[in-house]
């Protein structure tokens, strides 16, 4: 009987998925019959101003997507029915595969302003349909990992659960997420369907609602850990040391009643975790273990830490879901090269860079990074490690590439011991890493 | 070949889509045989500090879908696969249906903070489950038309049209976002998929880049403006005042082209709206209009017009599309009630209200608001319009509810002009809109 529109986007509806000009921009290249190469840059033009660099995250798995997108029946049809797009040129869609070149850095790369994430090199009738997509598969990704690393980073080694499904935008971004969760380095997330599908492993405790379900707070807390041993029993439904001194008059009167950890959800966490742990020590269960939720962001969790508040692991939900501080990039697709020209548009204030491009990070003798330079893709000679690579050639995704995508969180993991300390620290303005341009990009750029 | 994991999650997999603790709760309560009714409530404590109302979106669609869930065969067994559940318990979730009640706001009502948006009533192992896809389903719609609706003020009555897509939180954040929009009275979109879906006209000019791919400027205008009499074109890819005269001088050398309108994307677009105006003008074009873009938002939208910028549109993205001033919204899915009995968590600092509840909305002679009561459900002499609808009741929609979601556009309109006009002020601290407590709920309240 519903009426309701569909939630899902299926395969077969994403290359409709797009902005409109887009589709009339392509319509007119088909009419002119513009079949130039064309090279399109997506990269953002500065950092958000607490950050010291992101990591790109999406962006293989988006190359992949982007290389499969099919104009299907079922689109052309409602295409048609809008009356705007002619019939030649929708048999012309209908037959339409990307055929070019995708290059990008791997999943969980350190990425600063001005360097590509991914480039697109194909006839511009197939390069410029592929953009908003891009943009929008790319940015959620990277905006939530570039987040989530800061509060890995504020945590210091403590584990970090994801707990920001319900406050996410939309289901997509809740159930991606996850994947970007597990790049920057998370523990686990409460995420069942975001777990499952992208691998990390499920966790969560228990909400208020079942204490409260229950005659009192002992009844509820005997039932959870007679279901679940070495649960999380949440302690703060009424008044938090309350809540630990039942836990632990529960753990002396059931001996076979194993708890894992109680988690504090309101109130001064450094303090009440003091006093939590002095208890829980003071009855001998120096075993049970402290977590921490309440609006927890990599500030508060640097500060706790600063504080050496004995918290042992930490769900965050609502500052990480939407990256409260920057939840969105200033990505952008700039069509670089056309029909073998460099192409530029030149604004006040902004750095534009033509032509395909290669990006090389230089390493010291101990292997941390020393900094960037971004060159032509074809310019030799250049030092460093050569960043993009080839993900998608004539259309086919190319497996030793793509295989890159597998090693992201590894990537992070390594990268965080290689970057330059400072750019660790979570306030910015203490020296920006060094990213140059090659002599002959800077030589190009200054006469495109 | 591909490995990839799905982009789109399928209504299949949607009862995955909750945090864990949802699910092993739920086991908890089948274990332990609950079976009492609860009633939860779903509502935000306080409004982001610039707001001084949201409008309530998505609800109502929420309501139906969250009816609906099932427990499929592939959702059971992905749980069985993590081990985590007894196999009673899965064959009791793959029998298990929503057979409570749901009650909402219609989709568009002006909602202020501690309002229920949403109350379900069920056996608390039905009513426990729904929480995690409840606020994710309504925190987005919600977030993303009291963002828009912003705009739409600050137009003044002129078109605003959604650019945003590609910086959206992903997938469903930019199609479920179309109807977010066109709750909040936005005149257009550039997204395909999410205007075919929810109804909104496709609106859309053309990109630097197929200016930059054309020999010339004035190359690329004449063959655009061939193909789409009346369209949009974009004048700033290299000085906006230069591109403004080649559009004249186009117009003039070949009359039977008309161009709808010239669009702005950078620079001081009040000062260049003014120039481009002059120029028109002084060429005989007045038919001509002006579309503004680039980084605008609701203050900078007031501005413009406040200095009567001659700009007769606007194309507004990433900020609208992230709310970037308060991507976030504190929903809380609270119980209020179980086995008859009010149920309250005391939290210091924060007000929780008891039992299912009524909103009552009062009006004045000439039908402007007046102010809101929040009151008992069953209560009876409070005065006002009744807020909250049945709209799901023993498992099934309620056709007479949920036909109440057609109407949301023309609810907001309306609402606009019966809400106190300080109210419709971009900043906030005027003054709150008065809602009050009933005396029984405020009673119960400080006995609970």
């Amino acid at each position: 009987m519903s009426k309701l529109p569909p939630l899902s986007v299926d395969e077969e509806e994403l290359a409709l998925l797009t902005d409109f000009y887009q589709l009339t921009m392509t319509q007119a290249c088909w009419k002119e019959a513009m079949d130039g190469v064309a090279t399109f840059s997506l990269f953002f033009r500065r950092l958000p101003p607490e950050r010291r660099f992101m990591l790109a995250c999406g962006q293989q798995h988006a190359a992949e997507r982007l290389a499969r997108l099919r104009f299907t029946d079922m689109a052309l049809t409602r295409l048609a029915d809008t009356g705007l797009f002619e019939a030649g040129f929708l048999d012309w869609l209908a037959r339409w595969r990307f055929e070019g070149d995708i290059w990008t850095l791997p999943e969980g790369t350190p990425v600063f302003a001005n360097e590509p994430l991914l480039e697109v090199e194909a006839p511009i009738a197939q390069a410029q349909l592929l953009e908003s997509l891009a943009m929008n598969l790319v940015q959620l990704e990277t905006v939530l990992a570039s987040k989530a690393v800061r509060i890995v980073l504020a945590a210091r080694g403590r584990p970090v659960v994801d707990f920001g499904m319900r406050r996410m935008h939309g289901i997509d971004a809740a159930v991606r997420g996850v994947r970007a969760y597990r790049t920057a380095g998370l523990a686990g997330t409460s995420n069942v369907l975001g777990g499952l599908r992208h691998g990390m492993p499920l966790s969560g405790t228990m909400a208020h609602s079942y204490i409260l379900a229950h005659d009192d707070e002992e009844a509820a807390f005997a039932a959870f850990a007679r279901h679940y041993p070495d649960t999380t029993l949440l302690v703060d439904t009424h008044d938090t040391l309350e809540g630990v001194r039942k836990v632990i008059e529960l753990m002396n009167a059931e001996p076979g009643i194993r708890v894992g950890a109680v988690r504090l959800d309101s109130g001064d966490l450094g303090q009440l975790a003091r006093e939590t742990r002095a208890l829980l020590d003071a009855a001998g269960h120096q075993e049970v273990k402290i977590v921490a939720s309440s609006g927890l962001d990599e500030w508060k969790i640097a500060a706790l830490i600063e504080a050496r508040a004995p918290i042992d692991a930490f769900g965050v939900g609502t500052e990480m879901g939407v990256s409260s501080d920057a939840p969105v990039i200033d990505l952008s697709y700039k069509l670089v090269e056309y029909a073998g020209t460099p192409r530029l548009k030149h604004s006040p204030g902004k750095i534009n860079l033509p032509c395909p491009k290669q990006v090389y990070r230089r390493r010291d003798a101990q292997g941390r990074y020393l900094g960037d330079v971004i060159a032509l893709r074809d310019e030799t000679g250049v030092e460093g490690e050569a960043l993009l690579h080839p993900m998608v050639r004539g259309g086919q995704p190319i497996e030793e590439g793509m295989a890159l995508a597998e090693g992201a969180r590894e990537r992070v993991s390594d990268s965080l011991t290689r970057l330059p300390e400072e750019l660790l620290r979570l306030e910015a303005g203490h020296g920006d890493y060094p990213v140059e341009l090659s002599s002959a990009l800077e030589h190009l750029r200054s006469i495109t």
